[in-house]
Parts: structure tokens; C-alpha cells; sequence
């Protein structure tokens, strides 16, 4: 017994670091799929807030919206890791989004004992959106953050968990589907986060993404843009979201493993930390 | 033009009289499908907030999510006026209401210069639902609030314009589909709400709904209650809230025609006023 | 009926544009001796109020002064339109204007339902005076204001309407009648006002005082400035105030025709405007 | 000097006893006529507000008064004390109250180094009058205050020392002159104050107005009542006042010698006090 | 390692039930002579803050106190437990409690990262005690707490972490030498202490002292009434103090083996817990 | 009577002078010692605090330290007049500071009926301290204040009066001895005190120690710079408190003679004042 109280004090100089802080998690992959390691998010999550730091989550939905949308009979396609996305898309993206992923999460999250309130883009008007045109390739309704307007989050980030579904609105009203990375780094950048952590369903960042033993376990903002230029797939928007982060004031960025269970408290309280490290 | 400035000190009377004061709208029907009506509903609410009254909304989003459901092959079964609502149903109805209605709504307030926040009986656990057994007959996912925690409210709305689509879950976190008249009533309650306004798709309450001849222009609550057993279809609904909310210390309820541009300020703003008033 | 609800509506791109800001009215002329005028004046500012602006009113009052000196059997004289003020002038002056015009003014606007707080440049020291030698020639206690002092118009602004007789004292407690001009544009100038309206008994500023076509619409203060030499007469001072205010840092400033009825409205609710316009 | 310095130190209990609280000073008579008293006096105020008392002062200005009336060849008549006051009359006090000898003793206060704002009953509707019927006798424009609305007390008293003139309005608009007695008692009782003061130019009550030897020192509620019947002149205002303050909640009220230079600092910092003191 | 932050986890239930509370403790014994647990008491009491709680240490200093007198070659005597203290012991008690021990601990918390404030009942006058007489014998200057000024703790719990060293004066500024137990009862009585823990040598309350076997785990306030005649020695005033704290509206109170490691988080942090506790 | 009053308003301009203002004072000397300047002392205190000033005391207590050290059997040594101080030593004299001057000097201050808070370098982290080495010789623990946290002074100095014991510790939290005008002056240039005034039992800075008619009564910096090398004994660390505090922003800095009743209210409420003024 005494052996776990001394676990608790081991985490006291991270505790110490973290009080009063905002982390922006970029919440997906198998972490938001798999039962299990859902409900053991929502529990991570209100433990963070309950130690006095503040967390703010930012999520996409790929599968669920697939899914739906396969329901619905509609065509799925993607460029560059991206969906291609006509306004039927853009409108099944955001119900699914907003209506399903981000309450069910919200609803995990308020069972533990810390309220949540999701919101999207549209709130408060808490994004504005421009398209992406990815290689100059027209992909619909497919946008990235311009601006990210805090003051709805001020309103309610002392008292709740913020959870931001990552779509949003251009300046014409017209919706667009955002990649849940580049909103989380926008997010982070906006309210100069402590750390920016995004959760993923690979070890970290691959030197090859085929090789686990070429995991990156630390760079700085000048490594990863040297080394940019070699990335894809999935962990292009992660790093470039990293980039922006950073170079906007925002703190520490981390690239883990979301499919460990509790891959956030392993991350945030113990020393070695896991997946990769990004710095100023 | 020296016409037009002095409808505007017409109103004076009624600026003062609402000043600082909280509106609860029902939003539905023909206000909200109908393409301009929807642009006159936003503008309408918007300079409510601007002359100093506190209005928020409440919807549900019939139309939409039946037509939702046929796209997607599901059946639609109506008890009593009440959807017939399976787990795969009230997961879609959310869906629509939550992801694209409520979005929608908040998109085009936002427009005209005050930035509203949609949310649902989820967030900030401001609905605690439970299952309604409509003359004993389980109808499946269809619930009633029991309790409204109006904290998030209080944080948002003097900076606001809060749109709450009208879903929630009970004590276990199960998602109900709740009939968005009972939970407008339900909201003036727990805001002592000054007014509670119900924006229909008829002249008002009609002793006989075949009958436009006989809408009934006021009663209070004494007459409400001798005559409620009279009244079916979608009006009973609307004048269980008005009773619940009247009861529980809010003050006028009416029930207005939607489908009259502007029906919103002829209520507010005209000494005639227009459909139904129910006074304590 | 309908017809009147959109009139308001005609006026949300203007409450939008002026909620929250601060207008000084310099209160003269017909729109404060004509008795109709006087109670549309009230009705008028209560309304900004409602509609979320911050009206500080500044007046002077000639004519009752003039009034009561004849009463007193005292000798009136004006040079270049100032009046010829000796130590018992000024007490007169200061009564009436004090004792009389501004607790009028007060009155009436706490009749149409928005509380008004009536001072004097002594209040809250919120004047500090100096002779003014109008062309090196001492014409009495008559000074110009240097200082405004606005601590105690914040504490009061929220919640009344303040209303300014333009009278206030020098460093050593020396009562002076102040031009309510000046005063009008000392004290927008200290509030950094969104507008500044000067109400007179003429169309607005006319290249040639005796032909009304002569109307200049709109003018930024470099074309006052080159023009201000030919200028003469009550325009003189308005003209001044104008470019002391906006160099000051305030905004607009208007000279309108408050012998219209609600002048006030139409210069900030129609898209025309009346008057002059100048503007940074 | 160093005997100098213990005087300060003899002040100390009251200065502890009288800290934050608030004294409601009727200001009047011989201190408010004599230029070296009524420097005094403004001296006296600044010190009480320097050393943590909240001091309102409330006047009237009968001697004034009746002197521009005569310069204005108005008749001047009184009945059981009381100026009878036709529409001329209560404009005239009105103007020579508010807008000279109100802003007199603002001006003054201002010198010594703690701001004054001078107010009336009209501002902030601060006073609610109703006409007085002496002995069913109508003696015109002569008027009670009914209510006190604290408000505007609120916002200045902290920062401010308030000196209200002891006019007002009834609901219709229609200004009274007002006994300041009267005045000063309803503010004080509205206030709760912990001190009501006035300043007369007698000793105090007299039991025998000719005789100053039968000065009452002190009296409880219960004996004024006893009395009062046989009080007539000046006094019986005062008493009046004493009685209703008191009932009202505020605490000792005192009726002190004005005459004596520092009159008011003699009642709050000696153990003797000077005239009468009615405690509850 | 994922062993660890599992351990964080199973502590969620406990955290969420304690945010915010404030738990007195009564610090002493070995926990507080013993170098390694002192450092452990410091860390436990500056988690608690961290995670949320508000922890108000209370201490005496019976050893050191002891130590010092006989460097001083005075007289050491205890009746009932109670130290016979004359004024000369007083001082010196008082120097030894509040200007090194209560420092000692100050400093230790200081260290950890959470700022201390070291007060005795002389601050802010915190405690007025009057002369305690057991059994009708006069020991000296030994007092109990009459009355608790919780008005300082206010002004500093939120940012400090209070440390109480148990002596105080009575109305005449005489130095008493307080049970710290007494103290520690009275300051949970008067803050509504969520809990109260008192930090002893013994396993906690043993029906018989010598027989470690005879744990009361947990008693409710009526079976602690009926059993305390039978206690004697350094129980009596901890079982007094609960009830005292109890009786007065404070929550439950623990009497735990604070010769354990981490007692405190033992006691707060598992299921089991740790002593004897008291409930309502 | 009437003259003591006055006495009261020959203050008024001083009153006025400090208003809101800090001022730290080294207390110390006879002052310290004698009884009944111990209670002139207090009472003094309370006064500034009640008019309106907010008075900090720092103090150490030299005499007592020796005292008790004899009483110990300690040896008592000192180097330029600073304490030799062994690890024992600093214990005994953190003790007797802390635990015996610091809390006397609350208590009576209490009693006058403003309460105070004793406090030293440790809490609230409020000192951290370094080693001294005067001329490159180690005394052992005595420190100089490196830094001043003003943090907690600002959560209790506007309800409460601050005293200081002038002890603290180093980064390491060891703890040392602090020359109280070292103390003092560090805290007047955190705090950018008003004035500072620093109590002896000298009449001020002698050009010639053993020449009272040598006092210099007024000297800015540059003139202390000047004269400084020729300094020595208890004025020295005075007048480099002195300039330091001056240097860091604090304004004027008196060495007066605590000797004298009432010597604080003398500098401050005279015109004449007494002892030396550095001014900047």
C-alpha cells in the first residue's frame, strides 16, 4: 500500500510544472476507436484538470466519417491523406463530427467528474477558414485555421473541458472539413500552450515509418524543418502542426503512441516520457 | 425618412420594458426550413441582443432528421406525435441536430454581428434526461428533462447568444432524443425566463385547430389547465411547456405563427402583439 | 405592422456599428427652448442608452441666461459672440444653467426610464479653467477649458447619462462660464468619444452663413482647417471644438440641425445623415 | 510640539470608533453664511473623510434664497416656518440651491483635497417628493421626501463626498422645494448612517428656546416623543428628522451649535461632545 | 512504468472527492522530530495543495519546548499532561513554537514549491483563549481557544499554505501556551474543515493503550461520547478536539500513526485508510 | 477644547501628504526597550493606519538576542558591529526575533485595534538571503537580503500592518541573521516606499558622533555618497539602508531619535519634523 502513495509523490515534480498550464491534445487514431482506451482518455483528462492543469482537446473523426458516409452511399476519396470534399462531404463530415465523435467524448469526460463543453469552428466563432489547395490540387471543402479567435475559450476553459471538433467556417459562412492537426497546432499557437501533444497510432516520428527502431525521441524546431521535406503521410501535418505551434510561441511538442493505454500521464509523469520530443 | 426614426422611438416602451431581460425561443417549423425566414429569424434575434435583452434558443429539427433517416434507409415511426426512437435512431437524430442544424442556426447569427454558441443538453451536463413513457407506451430513446444545470448558461450568455439543440443523456450517459418544446419550457424554468416564446406553424392555440377563427389571443394558466385535455397534435406539447415553465416562476408564455416574416419582433415590438399569450 | 418591425430592423447595421461607444452631444439652441423639441430630445437619448451607446450630454443656455440677467435688471453684452461676463454674471449664469437648464434636462430623461446624473465642471473637479482673452481682450469670467477630468464620469457613465452644464472653476476656485462648444469638444476629446454631435439652429456648416445651398456635407480636418479663417460667428467655436476633439483623439464630429425633430436619429440611423460630417 | 502631537492621539478612539462609518451632516445656519466658518466647515469634512468616515452632506439655503428673490422683487412668506412657494418661487430656490450655494460648498471641498459632487434630488432620482400640507394648509411647491434611492450614493460615496441641495421632484416631474431637515433625515435613514448632525445656530434643544441654560445634553427616542409637542420654531424639523432617522434604523443623531468654529469636530473628537445627542 | 500512472489513476476517486476541501491537520510526534519524515510531511503537504485541497497545518512543539527549558536550567512539570508553565515557561515555549519550530516547517514546505505562512494566535489575533483549569487546578498560563478569527486565514489560504503554531493571548494580551490537539480542533471548527487529522505516536484511538490489537477503526460521535471517560493521557484532548470540531460543523476526523511514512496520503489517498476515524 | 481640535487640522495637510501611502520603519533603539515608548510606539502605528497609511515594520532585536544568549551560556561576539553567529546563534536569535520581539510588538498593536501580522524572510518565501562577508571576513550566518518577494505583503498590508523580523534564508533554506536596516531598506525599495524611517537612539546622522549639534538635518544622495567612507558604527548600515532603498526607486529616508515620545508622529505631522531627511 505504502508502495503506491510513494507513486503519487513521484509525480509531484511534474505536477509542480504542469500546475497551472495548458496542454492542447490532439485526440485520435486508436485512442478514440478503441473502447477501452476511451474511457481511460476521459479518465487521464479530468485527472489533468483535477491537478490544476488545463486541458484542451482537439479532434477529428476519419473513421466515423467514413463510415457514415458509406452508409449514406457516398464516394470516399483522399488526396495526399487528405478527403476530397464536396459539399455533400463537408456536411456528413460536421454531423458526424460535431453531433456524434465530439459529444460522445464530451459525455465520457463529464461521467468522470469534470464537466466538458464541445464546441466546433463555428462557436463563438472560434475559427476562420480558408481553403487548402494542396499542390495547388482544388479538393473542396477542405480548409486550414487562419485565425483562431480565443475569447469563447477564455469564457470557459477555468471551469470545463474544452473539446474542439475540428471543423469551421470561411468568412462567407460556407463550411469546411479541417484536418484535426493543423487545428490543433492553431489552437496551441493561439493560446501559447505549455505543450502540444499529438496522439497517434505509431510510435512517434520514423525516420522510416516502416522501421520502429528509427524513432526520432527528440529534435528541435531546426531538425524537423531540415528534415521535413522527407516526410509523408500522416506525419506531415502532425510536424508542420508541430512547426506552427512552436514557432508561434506555444511550448513543447510531443508526437506519441496513443494506442498505450494511459500514453498521456506516461508522456506528461515519468521521466523518460515516450514517442518523440519536439522543442524551440 | 423622419418617418422611419420615429418607429424606431415607437418601440421605446418596449426596449425599456424588455431590457436586460432573458427570451427563451422555441425555434421550428417554417422559420426554420424556409431559406429567408431563416436569414430574418437571425437578424431578428440579433438585435435583441443588441437593445440589451438576453435571448436564447432552443430547436429541435423534425423535417431534417427524417429526411436524414430516409437517406440512410431507417424507418420513421411517429407515437402520439413522438418519434419512435431507437439506439441507431436517436444517434442519427443527434447527429443532424447537434452537427448540422444547430450549426447552421449559430453560422448565420454569428453573421449579423453577435457570435452565438451551440450547444446541447450534453455540455456542461445542462440537461439530465430521463425516459418517457408516453401513456405508459415505451417509445424507446425519448426523454424529458428532469433538471437544467444553467452554469454553463451563466458563463456564456451575456457575451453569447446560446443555441441548444435539444438532446441529452441521463444519469449513465445514454443519449435521448428530447422533444425541444418540453426542454424550451424547461430552460425558461430554470432561468425565470421573462418571456417564453414558441414559434409555430399556426396562428396561435386554436380551440379548433380546423378553425383559424379561433385562436384563442390570451388565457392564463388556470384556463390552460381546464382545457388541456381538449387539445392534442403538436399543441400539447407547446402548452405543457408553457404551464411547466409559468409554474416553475417564469413569466409570459406565447405562442406565435413562425411563418410570418419578422413574427418574432410583431410579438415584442407591437402593442397588439400577435397569436397566443398565457399569463400567470 | 409588419411594415414598422422592419423599420428596426433597418437600424441593426447602425446599433451594431455604435453599441458600446461614446457620443457627446453639445445640447443648444431650438432643440433646447422649444418644448416639443426638449421632450423628443429626452426620448431620444434614452433610447441610445437602451440600444447599448453611452450618451454624455454638454450644454450651455444662452437664452435663459440672458433671460434671467434682464430679470435681474443686469447690463447683457457680448464680444465676437462670447458674453461680456463680470463676477456677478458668472453667478447668474452658473444658477441658471446649473439650478435650471440641467436639472430640466435631468428630469426629463429620468421620466422615459434611463436615470440621468446632472454636474457642473466643480464636480469631481471635472473642469479645470483659464481666462480666455478672445483676440487679447479681457472680456471677464469667461475661460476655456484645459483639463477634463474624467474619473467621476467613469464612475457614473455605466449606469446614468450624464449631463454637463459647461461651467467650472480655475486653480484657485474662480467660477468662469465656459463656451458649451468648447466644453463639448474638451470633454470628447477626453473620453476619446466614437462621435461628436454639435446640435444648432442652422442646416450644418454653410460656406455662406446666408445661403442654405452652401451646405458642406463632409469635410476632414485638413479642409477645416484651410477654411476656418473665413469662418465667423456661433460656427466659429463649433468648428474649433470639431478639430480639438478629433486631434484629441476622437472620432467623428457632426454639426446637424436639432431644430428637425429627432435630428439626433436621423444623423446616426439613416444612411444619409444631416449636417456636416467631418472626420479624421 | 510635542504637545501638539499628543492631541492627534487623543483623537484616536474616536477615529477607531468612527472608521468606515457613514455621517449624514445637515449643513446650515450661521456655518454656511460666515465666510470663516464656512471655510472651517469644508475643512472639517475633508479631515473626516481623510480618516475613513463617509461624510454626506445635505443643505439648504433659506437665507440665499430669500435674498435673489428680493433682487427679483418676488414676494417672501412663510408659514409655521415654512416658505410658501408658488412655481416662480421653487424655480428661484432651485436655481440659487443647486447652481450657487451647492456648488459653493462643493468648490471648497474640492481645495482641501478630497473631490465633492454636488447633487440634488433630482439626479439619479435621487428624491421622491410629495406635496406637504402643513396643518392641511396648501403653501404651494413645499415638499416631503417619500424615498431615497440609494443608488447614485453608491456609486460615488466611496471615491466622492456627496453634497445633495434639498430639492426634487414628485412622479409627475413637478420640482419642491424641500426642508433640508426633512432632507437630511430621510437620507440618513436611508443610509443607515451611523451619525445624523445639525448644524444650527442655537445651543442645541432648548427646552426653553430663551433660556440657553435648559439645553437638553442627551434624550432617547422615547423622551423626544414625550416632548415633541411642546417644540415649535426651527426646532421642530429637527427633531422631527432626529425621530425619523433613528426609527429608520440610523443610529445617534445630534443637534449641535454651528456657531462655534469646528463645531463638528468638537461633537465627534471629545469626550463632552457639544449640544444635544438622541440616541435609540 | 505504466504500473505507475495506473497508480495515479486509482488516486482519481479521492482527488475529485477532496478538490477544494479543507483539511485541518494537527501535526506532531515522530512526524515532526524525525528527520526523514519531516521531509515526507513537507512533500504530502504540498501534493495536497497542489492537487487541489487546502491543507492547514497546526503544530505544538512539546520536545523542543523541553529541550530548550532544560538548556535554560528551568523546572520541567506536566499535570495531566498539561506543562505547568509559569511566565517565564510561556516565553520560552512561545520562542521555541513560533520562532523555530513553526519556522523549520515553513521552510521544508517553502521547498517543495508551495509557499508557507508560519502564524501563531497572535496574528491577526486568530485566536483569543482564555485560562484552562483541568480538574480545577491553576497550572499557569496554559489556555484553550474561545474564538477563532478565521479572517487572516482568508486573506491567505488560497496562495498559502498556513502553519499554525498553537499560543495566543487572552483579551488582555497574556500569552497562553495552548494543546495544540485544542487548536487544531477549534481552527477545524471554525473553517468547516472538510477533515480533520491528527498525527500521533500510536496506531490511533486503542480501546486499550497497551494493547495495539484494540483499534477502533471508526466510531461515530455518539459511541466517542460514551467511551471518553475511560481515556486518559494524550488521547483524551485528540478525542476532545474531534468532537469539538465535529459538534461545530466540521466533517470527519482522523486519528492516524503518523510514525508511518506518508501517513497522510496513506490515511487520504486508499481505500482502507489508516487509524481511527470519526464521523458525524 | 476648541484648541485641541485645531490641533487635528494643522495635521490635515500632512494627512493629506500621505495619504494611501507606504511607509516602512525600522524599529529599534529604545524605542524597542523602554515600556512606555513600547506602547507610544503601538498606539502611533495604529494612528497612521486609521488615517489612511500603510505603515511596515521592520525590526530586529539586538538586546533581547544577547540577553537570552547570556542566559544560555553562549558567547556574544561582534565585528563591525555585526553579530559573530555560529549555527547555535542564528537558532537562538531567529527565536527570540521571531518568537519573542516579532509577537510582543503584534500584541500591542492588536490591543489599539488594528490588526497586525509578524512575519519574517521565510514566509512566504519573503527574503532570500546571502552570505555577508564584511571586509572578506566570515562572521558565520549573517546575510544580506538579495531579493524581497513582495507577494504576501500585498495579500494582508492593505487589512493588516505588517511586522517584519528581519531573518531569512538561502537558496539552500539555511537560515541566517539579518542586519534589520539592511531589512528595512531592501523592503522600502520592493515596496517603493514613500519614506522610510529608520529609529535610533541618536538624534540623527552626527557630522561627529559625540557632537549633538553636529546633526546634518537634510542631505540628498549625492552629499551621503560623498560623506559615507567617513561613516562608521550603528550609522553606517543606516545610511547605506538609506541609499539603497532611495536608489531603488523609494522616496525620502529620516533617521530619527526613537528616543523622543512620539518621535514618528513629530517627523511626520511637523513642519519643523525631526532628524536627518535624505531626499533623492
Amino acid at each position: 500500500m505504502s508502495r503506491d502513495v510513494a507513486t503519487l509523490l513521484e509525480a509531484l515534480p511534474y505536477i509542480r510544472e504542469f500546475h497551472g498550464k495548458t496542454v492542447v491534445i490532439k485526440y485520435g487514431g486508436a485512442a478514440m476507436t478503441d473502447e477501452s482506451l476511451r474511457e481511460e482518455f476521459a479518465k487521464d483528462v479530468v485527472l489533468l484538470k483535477f491537478i490544476g492543469m488545463n486541458p484542451v482537446i482537439v479532434h477529428g473523426g476519419g473513421a466515423a466519417i467514413t463510415d457514415h458516409m458509406e452508409r449514406l452511399g457516398l464516394e470516399v476519396d483522399f488526396v495526399d491523406g487528405l478527403r476530397v470534399t464536396d459539399a455533400e462531404t463537408v456536411e456528413v463530415a460536421k454531423m458526424v463530427l460535431v453531433g456524434k465523435v465530439n459529444k460522445d467524448i464530451v459525455r465520457r469526460i463529464n461521467r468522470y467528474g469534470q464537466p466538458a463543453v464541445g464546441i466546433c469552428g463555428d462557436d463563438g466563432a472560434l475559427f476562420r477558414v480558408s481553403r487548402q489547395l494542396p499542390g495547388g490540387v482544388d479538393i473542396g471543402f477542405v480548409g486550414q485555421v487562419d485565425h483562431v479567435n480565443i475569447d469563447l475559450l477564455h469564457h470557459i476553459q477555468d471551469d470545463y473541458i474544452p473539446v474542439i471538433a475540428s471543423v469551421g467556417a470561411d468568412r462567407d459562412g460556407q463550411s469546411y472539413n479541417v484536418n484535426a492537426d493543423n487545428a490543433a497546432g492553431a489552437v496551441a499557437r493561439a493560446l501559447g500552450a505549455y505543450k502540444t501533444i499529438f496522439m497517434t497510432d505509431v510510435e512517434g516520428w520514423l525516420r522510416d515509418p516502416d522501421d520502429p527502431t528509427s524513432l526520432v525521441r527528440q529534435a528541435d524546431v531546426a531538425e524537423v524543418e531540415q528534415s521535413i521535406d522527407a516526410v509523408g503521410g500522416g506525419m506531415l501535418p502532425k510536424l508542420r502542426a508541430c512547426l506552427d505551434a512552436i514557432r508561434g510561441g506555444a511550448g513543447f511538442a510531443h508526437i506519441i503512441d496513443g494506442r498505450l493505454p494511459h500514453s498521456l500521464l506516461l508522456e506528461l509523469f515519468t521521466d523518460a516520457g515516450i514517442g518523440t520530443k519536439i522543442f524551440p
